[in-house]
C-alpha cells in the first residue's frame, strides 16, 4: 500500500496548528459573548436518528443529509426487497436509520423535549459543534463547517431579541467587523401576503423575495408571476419592498398599509418594541429595518435576523429569529423560543481577507531547552520541571542534532526563548537564556528564568480574557 | 408528527450544562498538560474515505466502522451489480466510499503525510476530538466518545516517551487518581518469541498475554495451545510471564534470557534507558515495568504505555507507544513517532464514582437581574451594560413573571448574586444586590457592584488556570 496518494473527502479541511489558533480566536470570542449573557453549554451527537432529521429543512434539505449505513449486513435486507424497486427514498430508509447533524437547532428541539424533566426553564443554552451537508463544495462552502448557536426557550418576551442583537453587536465589534444587522418580523410579511390577498402563497411569495437584494426586482417579479402571483397582487406588494427611508418612516407606512390584517398589526408591534428595547442596548453596528428579509426555514414566526459584513461581499455571517413551537414537532407544544447561529468558517473568511487576525504567537511554547547530547540532557530536567511546575510551557528538543537546526525549530515555531545550557552552565548552575526576537542572551539563575519567563505565560490564544 | 417520542441513536449521548461543565474539566487539564509540554493542537474532518480507513485495525476494526452512504441515487449503482453477489465488501464499498473517524492516530498519520511541507519536524501535536465505533453499546461504551491524543513524531528519541509519561503522571496527579503506569516494549516481546522459537506466532501470542490479567494463566495456556503453540515453547514462555520481582530483577533475569536474540536486547536496552530517563522527571505515580502488557495494535515497535487506575476497577485510562513506520503506508517511510491517548469518557467515568469532580458553580452567570416589568426593565439596561462591559457574566430574567418563580431560577442555576432594582432602587440610582449564598443584601451603586462582583469573575471552569 505504500505510495498510496493520502487525501480528504471533497469538501472537509484538515487545521494545522496556526490555523487551529485563529479558529479558537472565533470560538473563544463568541463563546465568551454567550457566557456574558448567560447562556450555558451543551453538546448533542455527531449521528441522530433519521426520523429527529428527516422532514425538518424541506425536500431539498433532506437531500442535503449525509446518511450513515446500518451495522450489519445491509444486503439481505436488500435481496427480501425488490431493488428495482422505484421507491427510491424507501430502498435508502431500509440500509439507513442514522444521519449526520445537519444544523444545530432540530438536535436542540430533540433535546429540549428530551431532557424537559432535567433542565431548567426559561433555557439558554450555546452549542459550538460541526455539522455536515452533502451540499457541492465551493469556495467558502464546505461540507463540514462548525455552526455556534444560542437559543432561549422557554421564554416569549422580546428582551432575548434585544439580547441577541447585542450579542451580535459585541462579537463582531470585537473582531473589529462592521456588520448590518437586518431586521423583520415574519408575522409583517405574513400581513402583507394577507393584504395583497395572497395569503396562501406565503412560501412563494418569501423565497422570492430573499432573492429581492441579489436578483434585483425584475426577477422578483418574474419569479413571482411565474408562480401565479396576480398581477393586481404585484401591484401592491411592490411598494412594500421598495420603500425607503428610516425605521420610523418604514413602520408608519406599515402602520397604515397593515391596518387591515391583524397578525400584520401583531408583527408591527413587536418590531416597534424590539427596536426601542434594543436602543437601551447602545448597539455599535448598524441595525436595519429590512422588509425583503424572509429567511427561508419555516419555523420561524416572529422576529428574523440576519448580519451581513459591511465591507465585504459574502454571504451572512449570522442569522436567527424567533418560533413558536419548534419543539412541537418532538411532542411538546407551546414552547416559544430565539436563536442565532453565527457562521464560524465565513466569520473566519473575513477576518483572513480582511487581514484582521491579531498578531501573536502561534505555539503556546514560552522555551526550548537546546539538547546538547544524551548525557547533558538528563542535568536539564530538573530546570524543565521546574519551569512547568510554574505553568511555563517549556519544551527539550528530542534529539541532540547541530544547534542550528534546533534554533531553526525554535524559530519556526514561533517560540520566544531558546535555553542553554552546556557544560560551563552545568557547572554553574546557570542557565543562559537567549531572547529569539532581540537576540540579547543573559545567564541567569533557574529561579531569574521562571521570573522573566513567568510574566505574559499565557495559554496560546489570541483572546484578551 | 406531535407525539414523536425522540430519542438518540443507541450508543451516542447528548451532555446537558453541568455535564459539560465537568467534561471540560477533564479535557482542560489534559490540554493544558499537553501544552505545558510544547504539543500544538490540530483537527481533521469527522469523515475519511475509506480508503485511509480500512485495514489499518485489523479486520474486526474494519467492521466497526460506521460507513457513510454515497450521495446521489446510490441503487443505480447496485442495479448494475449483482445484489446477491456474496463479495458482500465489494458491494458495501461500491455505495460508500467515507467513513467516520475510528480513532485519531490513522488520521493524524494521513494528516503528517498531506502535510509534510507545512509542518515542522519534529511535529509534537495534540488532538481532541470525537471517534465513532460501531461496537455493541454498553456500560462505559459508547458509539461516540472522545480521544486526546499527543504525538510527536520525526524523532526517535526516547527522551520524548519519558516525557509523555511525565504528561501522564501530571494529568493523572491534577485529577487526583491514583494509577499504575505500566510499561513495556516490543521488541522485548519480539526477542522473547524468538527466543522461545514461536517467531511466526507474534500476534497470537501477544494477543492471548494481553489477556493475562484478565483471565488467567490457565486459559492463556489453553488459547496459545490451541492456537499451535508447541509445549516446549510453553514451557520456555511462561517464567517469563510470572517473573515478579523490582525492575532491576526482571531487567536481570531478561539479560540472560534474551542474550540470542538480538532484537530482544535491543529492546531491553531501550527499556533501561526510559526507565533511567523517566527517575529525572520526578514521577509521583507507580511505574511499573510489565512484560504481560503487549497492546493489540500492529504498528507499535518499541516502547508501549498502559494507564490503570489503582483504585477502582476499569479499563485502561490511557495508553501509546512507539511505531517506527505508521505513515509508510501513506507514502512516508522511515518517520518514527511515539503517541499517547487519555480515554476522556472513562476518566469521566472513573472521576464520578469516586466523585473527584471540584466543588464548583455550575453556570457562569454571577448576576441575575430581577425583571419587575416589561417598562422598568428597560431602565435596568444601563447597568447590565456596564456590568457586561465589565466582564461579569450578567443575565437579565426575561419574563416579568413572579420573584419567587426568578429567585428559583438563580437557585436552580447556582447563580451567585441577584440585583433587584425596584423604584424605590430607581430613583436613588442604587442596586440592591443579594448574595444567594448568604441571604445578605445590600443597597450599593453600580460602581460598588462592580467592585463587589469582579474578583473571582471567572468564566466557569473547573480547572485552576
Amino acid at each position: 500500500m505504500a505510495g498510496t496518494n493520502p487525501s480528504l473527502p471533497k469538501g472537509t479541511r484538515d487545521f494545522i496548528p496556526s490555523e487551529m489558533v485563529k479558529r479558537h480566536y472565533i470560538f473563544d470570542t463568541i463563546c465568551n459573548a454567550f457566557r456574558l449573557f448567560g447562556y450555558l453549554p451543551i453538546e448533542t451527537p455527531a449521528m441522530e436518528n433519521l426520523t429527529t432529521l428527516l422532514g425538518k429543512y424541506g425536500e431539498e434539505g433532506d437531500k442535503l443529509i449525509f446518511r450513515i449505513l446500518n451495522s450489519g449486513d445491509v444486503f439481505s435486507k436488500l435481496r427480501k426487497l425488490e431493488v428495482s424497486n422505484p421507491e427510491y427514498l424507501s430502498l435508502l430508509n431500509q440500509i439507513s436509520a442514522k444521519g449526520l447533524r445537519y444544523d444545530l437547532t432540530v438536535p436542540f428541539a430533540r433535546f429540549v423535549v428530551q431532557h424537559r424533566n432535567e433542565i431548567i426553564f426559561p433555557f439558554k443554552r450555546y452549542q459550538i459543534q460541526p455539522v455536515w451537508r452533502a451540499d457541492r463544495p465551493q469556495k467558502g462552502r464546505y461540507r463540514e463547517f462548525y455552526q455556534c448557536d444560542a437559543d432561549i426557550i422557554g421564554s416569549d418576551s422580546l428582551l432575548s431579541e434585544a439580547e441577541l442583537i447585542k450579542i451580535i453587536d459585541i462579537v463582531f465589534d470585537k473582531i473589529k467587523v462592521p456588520v448590518s444587522i437586518r431586521l423583520n418580523n415574519r408575522k409583517i410579511l405574513a400581513g402583507v401576503i394577507e393584504v395583497i390577498g395572497e395569503s396562501t402563497k406565503l412560501t412563494e411569495i418569501t423565497t422570492a423575495l430573499d432573492k429581492f437584494d441579489k436578483t434585483g426586482k425584475q426577477s422578483v417579479i418574474d419569479e413571482l408571476t411565474e408562480k401565479g402571483i396576480k398581477k393586481s397582487s404585484m401591484n401592491k406588494l411592490l411598494p412594500v419592498f421598495e420603500l425607503k427611508g428610516s425605521v420610523t418612516e418604514k413602520m408608519k407606512f406599515l402602520d397604515d398599509y397593515l391596518a387591515g390584517s391583524e397578525m400584520g398589526r401583531k408583527g408591527l408591534e413587536e418590531l416597534k418594541i424590539l427596536f426601542d428595547i434594543t436602543a437601551h442596548y447602545e448597539i455599535i453596528n448598524d441595525v436595519q429595518f429590512d422588509l425583503t428579509l424572509a429567511r427561508g426555514l419555516n419555523y420561524y414566526t416572529g422576529a428574523i435576523i440576519e448580519v451581513n459584513a459591511r465591507n465585504i461581499l459574502i454571504g451572512s455571517l449570522c442569522g436567527g429569529g424567533r418560533y413558536d413551537d419548534l419543539t412541537g414537532i418532538f411532542g411538546l407544544p407551546g414552547v416559544s423560543g430565539v436563536g442565532i447561529s453565527f457562521g464560524a468558517d465565513r466569520m473566519y473568511d473575513v477576518l483572513e481577507q480582511l487581514n484582521l487576525f491579531p498578531e501573536k504567537a502561534e505555539t503556546g511554547t514560552r522555551v526550548l531547552f537546546i539538547n546538547f547530547g544524551e548525557d547533558k540532557v538528563v542535568q536539564l530536567i530538573p530546570y524543565i520541571n521546574s519551569l512547568r511546575d510554574a505553568s511555563i510551557n517549556t519544551e527539550i528538543y528530542p534529539d541532540a542534532v547541530k544547534i542550528k537546526k534546533q534554533m531553526s525549530y525554535a524559530n519556526s515555531n514561533h517560540i520566544a526563548f531558546v535555553a542553554l545550557v552546556g557544560e560551563d552552565e552545568i557547572s554553574k548552575g546557570l542557565i543562559t537564556l537567549k531572547n529569539m526576537q532581540s537576540g540579547e542572551q543573559k545567564q541567569l539563575t533557574p529561579e531569574e528564568v521562571i521570573s522573566e519567563l513567568k510574566p505574559g505565560n499565557r495559554i496560546s490564544s489570541m483572546s484578551e480574557n
